[in-house]
């Protein structure tokens, strides 16, 4: 019998791929020689970049904020993406980091993890507290997605408030324990993660293997590989010690890896090194 | 000479009205009787709201979640009622809550407020701190346009994350006075108020209070008026001593004032009652 939690659908995924997440991040002007830089040439793109990858990776995370940028069409174009990268069997995480309370969390839930959504996944922004996460587990735990909650992000001020001293931990130490609890009503039956997930940077590899403790049942995803200095070595810190429990996420290095007319080729080799990087760590 | 910085802009419009934002927070399913409880009904309430109350608020304040949540064609209703809004000379605070770095950043600054966008300022997350905030306000005082960043929400929650003690100081506590400094280059010449804001929720009027003197040149967005329990004498603590620098917020209160068929007179009567509140406790 198969599980239609999110955690033991993204872990069975995984185990028939890697733990690769292909981020899109599609920009105009960066779009590869040959494609129009046009809403037209982004969907091309993403396209391109998922039937180049599909195989490889376990999923994609489309980033809101470059389909918002074309407008509304932009936004039939994410809808389109995701649906298609569903049907090459790739799950979907929407990079939209929304986050507020009541009501409107309910809606930004409803729009992203209804049942029949095209997404399987969506990272949130914790500084609202439980009153702001709630609604996402709500629907996502009735509907077998997942929530990704932002905790120790991958960025060089990161540390500004997520690292400010409260008694004997930091604040996003603090926010790491909030988020194990948070999903403690909601393990998957295969893998004993949650549907409650966490966004752990992978250039504090530290930190990372100290929040893998205190969320032992959290699915991490973990950017900031590649372009952003992380290291197959760092990120494996963020998983669980039988090698499950956690998604790599790539951008730049994949979708960006060339940008001559050979960027599918590319994109399928960046993406295969790393799988095969992240095998080599995982199994050591 | 008129000053296009966004603070000023506001002001002005303020002069002309008063402090009310009406939030625009559309659910189909409360939209009154007489309206389609369809994406075309939304459009249509927004619409008579906006006919309803442009006389007497400053700005209107659409929520992203509740066109979001109607799909790609949510978004276009959203940029059109942006739009309608702006033409009846309300300013508009996307209130979208929106918070990335880097490139991602970049867009959704680009994507809500480009120099021709129907957006006048939008509400951001600080959690990945000035990384996740400097590209907005780089968009923003290009483009003659503002920032709310969150500080301290309105929800029961809110001190979770946002109340902790660091040092002798709590988390918002040291986020507003890196607001202040992130808008520090960017005052308008009229007012001498940045075009980096704050959230602050009318639920909490010690904190507002004592929020107003690290924050002295952030322009104010207070949430929580009505139906959460915020009151005029609570949120004038938020303002300059002289009556300015903050708009409050109210969505159900005014949208909602009436499910029945006289929804527009009802919204119009709620907006000048509290237009007429805030004047009494202002010029107290």
């Amino acid at each position: 019998m198969t599980s239609s939690h999110f955690a033991d659908r993204l872990q069975a995924r995984i185990a028939d791929t890697s733990p690769v997440c292909v981020g899109l991040d599609p920009q105009i002007r960066k779009l590869p020689s040959g494609l129009d830089h046009s809403p037209e040439g982004v969907a091309q793109f993403c396209h391109g970049i998922i039937d180049a990858t599909h195989d490889i990776a376990a999923c994609v995370k489309p980033n809101l904020a470059f389909f918002e940028l074309l407008g509304w069409e932009g936004m039939k174009i994410f809808w389109d993406i995701c649906a298609y990268a569903q049907s090459k069997k790739l799950l979907v995480i929407a990079d939209g980091k929304r986050g507020d309370i009541g009501s409107t969390a309910e809606a930004y839930a409803e729009g992203y993890l209804h049942e029949n959504a095209a997404v399987d996944a969506l990272t949130v922004h914790p500084y609202h507290g439980s009153d702001g996460i709630r609604p996402f587990i709500d629907v996502a735990a009735r509907n077998g997605k997942g929530v990704y909650v932002l905790v120790k992000t991958s960025n060089a001020s990161a540390g500004e408030l997520q690292d400010l001293p409260c008694g004997d931990e930091a604040v996003h130490e603090h926010l790491a324990q909030l988020v194990e609890s948070w999903g403690a009503a909601h393990f998957g039956p295969k893998t004993n993660l949650s549907c409650v997930g966490a966004v752990v940077g992978a250039t504090y590899p530290e930190e990372l293997k100290y929040l893998r403790t205190l969320m032992p049942h959290c699915p991490f995803l973990i950017p900031g590989y590649g372009a952003q200095g992380g290291t197959a070595a760092d990120v494996a810190r963020g998983f669980i010690p039988d090698g499950t429990g956690a998604v790599v996420s790539a951008s730049r290095s994949i979708i960006q890896a060339s940008g001559g007319s050979d960027w599918q080729d590319a994109a399928r080799k960046a993406a295969e090194t790393m799988a095969a990087e992240l095998r080599k760590v995982l199994s050591a």
